[in-house]
């Protein structure tokens, strides 16, 4: 196994060797969906298990069509419609499945910890696809895969992660990776949505947003979850948009050749204008886009499949 | 591409060569699915999104099938369990699909013109499967494929649509595609549910069943909506049915061998009896059969999968 | 065809020779499962529609595993987002689904009988995956099967089935394969729930789950459904579980090699202790692991698949 690991947890300890194992093993799925036929052999009989505890679009389907690519089969299963509605538990309806000889788990789940929780029952490959506000490694993956191709490299790159750093999993991992890599990172966002301790993790803390942009080379915004605003988190959508938020404005303070990038799905007009979304500095697309390779990567490193790959 | 759009968004502006060229493609489809291994390669590697906005069985079904039996990969997405559900826009929804290197978008929703609107921003072709009161052209495709293959021709044949024809896509589908093939269409339904101007689609309209029906090849049944008749557009079901239903005592009035249609799903009783349903005229069935091959014909036609077809 | 029926409806008249040709098919899929690539392509080219009408899990899951394994094509369809919603009959949508040329029809449904109803309108092949309190003919066949990989024998064995024998689909289906077989069945339960004229079933009642437990060599433990307690039929939980739990202590009174059973999903504390439920008596996941080779038994047998296993 190339990885130390054979679950993809979180991105928390992992080495900047690992990391460019998945990026290098990226580059090769992502030229196989250049072709015409965007398939290959490589997971043929192995199975694949998508747990999604929470709504998830993107993350889904772009999972599904790693695998599919990959030639695993897929079953998906989604906490309605389930025994757990029956009162089982999830270890329970986990370890279930598990029997039914599963090679690998894709889980999301609103509850940190249950991707890890699940690594310690089970014999199949845990990858987390997002557990609360813990982490959701292959989101940093993907964002640091579509960095390292936009400049080439990543070593000593100025990142700024903008918003509602307290709650976001994106916000995390991207620490514990881009860390690892060399890049600097700094947070900005509003004082009651930014964690305590931060300082131990090596990257710098911003609360007005014009001084933390000036010499950026990226900004990776955040999702603001809108419920946040009932709990008093923020005083109200405009404020946001006025101190947080990457509108068209700001977007003329920024490096000519500054990056933008954000996880998805956009509030329009809130934490980004939609005119920056769509503007010729975001890779928004591309971290779509990238987010299969980096799958299909994750996937079959740790699937123990163990031929070198040649597709 | 031998069809002159690389989308289905309707079959209004269709010519008789493409409607022939469809068919034909059908014909070779048509008969893999009599085969013990109904299943070709022709769409390994290409991978096709459902997008159902609306509840559905038959279509998504027949659709998933149709992708199966080509090889291709198919990724099913609902409304519900989405980002949609988080506020995102359809636009970056499915633009977020599209990038993960989509082929083919099979959609349906309730707003007319969804599909033509997702033509223009994405770059996969897109199959409409129905948009609001708009057009279902592969439906229509099936109906008129259908009565080809019963009646060895298409052109002057008498068809009489039934019911609502103003909420009906399926009406409005093959009133586009019959006239293009030189069927002779006539109408009939009550005045609350006919639209006007329809005089320029070059149909005849009748409002009195008995006198409509007299001469006819071909009664299309349109499924009536019931939730219409809350908005007063009919009286009763029952008056519905004594005005407008093709009952077990109506079918006496008809030609010994006309064919009985309807896209499904039927009200029995309603607009349409069981006994006619299930008689030697009904052909409702044969038309559930075709479906299968001919949404594989227009699968196989936009995906730009070069080859001719040797199967 | 090996088999009397092209259909699994149920357990009930099945004999000796036909359950023994299901076990042994079910021994060479078994192997393929211990397999690097748990794949095989005998059912390819076929397609497999699984209906479920109630909520269902690990049964789902196992199914289209198994359907994956042999490499058949397998459809989804649930009750919610269908047709159904539509007021359309069981008999037209299920008839309708056939129409596309399918080989091999999946149902669970909360009515007794739907799958033999279905049997007589469609040429597909059924199998019952659990309808009502009738039968559940394949979750009784993996525990057979269990059992026989247990004890390398069915013979004789003394089997007691513990719980609500009434609205057991589970029970039902296995005392009629395990008196087949040769197994010594006996049932305890409350008297509320057991019902009448079982003597007729060749089967032992107890009442006293004490004196029931005593020379058993396996214990079926049942779930009960906790929503059968609103309706008076046993006094409550705490009661349920002294009476008639598999406690820790109750284990201490069983043979040493008793084998115990559940069907799942359990609820622990209740039916059965979880320290019962993860003893090594238990053989509760080698249940889980073998009903998917049964599963892929039974689609092979009834798929009309000619030629001999060679895989």
């Amino acid at each position: 196994m190339p990885l130390k690991s054979r679950h993809l947890i979180g991105l928390e300890g992992i080495s900047k060797e690992e990391l460019e194992i998945i990026f290098k093993t990226a580059d090769i799925f992502k030229e196989v969906l250049q072709r015409p036929i965007k398939k290959v052999p490589t997971l043929t009989g192995k199975t694949v298990v998508n747990l999604f505890f929470e709504p998830s679009t993107r993350t889904r389907i772009s999972f599904e069509l790693a695998e599919r690519r990959l030639s695993a089969d897929t079953i998906n299963f989604s906490s309605s419609g389930s025994s757990i509605s029956k009162g089982e538990t999830l270890k329970d309806t986990v370890r279930n499945i598990e029997a039914m000889k599963i090679d690998l788990v894709v889980v999301r789940h609103s509850s940190p910890g249950t991707p890890l929780f699940l690594s310690k029952i089970l014999n199949a490959s845990i990858i987390n696809a997002g557990d609360g506000a813990h982490e959701h490694p292959t989101q940093a993956l993907l964002d640091m895969y579509s960095l390292r191709e936009k400049f080439g490299r990543l070593e000593k790159l100025k990142v700024l992660i903008v918003g509602d750093i307290s709650h976001s999993r994106v916000a995390l991992s991207n620490i514990y990776g881009m860390t690892s890599m060399g890049i600097n990172v700094s947070l900005c966002g509003p004082a009651t949505l930014m964690p305590r301790e931060l300082d131990k993790l090596g990257v710098k803390i911003y609360y007005n947003l014009d001084e933390a942009i000036k010499d950026k080379d990226v900004i990776l915004v955040l999702r603001i979850q809108l419920e946040r605003q009932k709990k008093g988190l923020f005083p109200s959508i405009r404020e946001y948009r006025n101190c947080f938020g990457i509108t068209k404005e700001r977007l003329q303070k920024l490096k000519d050749d500054v990056v933008i990038m954000h996880p998805g799905p956009i509030n329009r007009g809130v934490e980004l204008d939609g005119d920056v979304a769509d503007c010729k500095n975001s890779i928004i697309l591309e971290q779509v886009e990238n987010g299969v390779a980096i799958r299909m990567a994750v996937l079959y490193l740790l699937s123990g499949v163990e031929s070198s790959l040649t597709i």
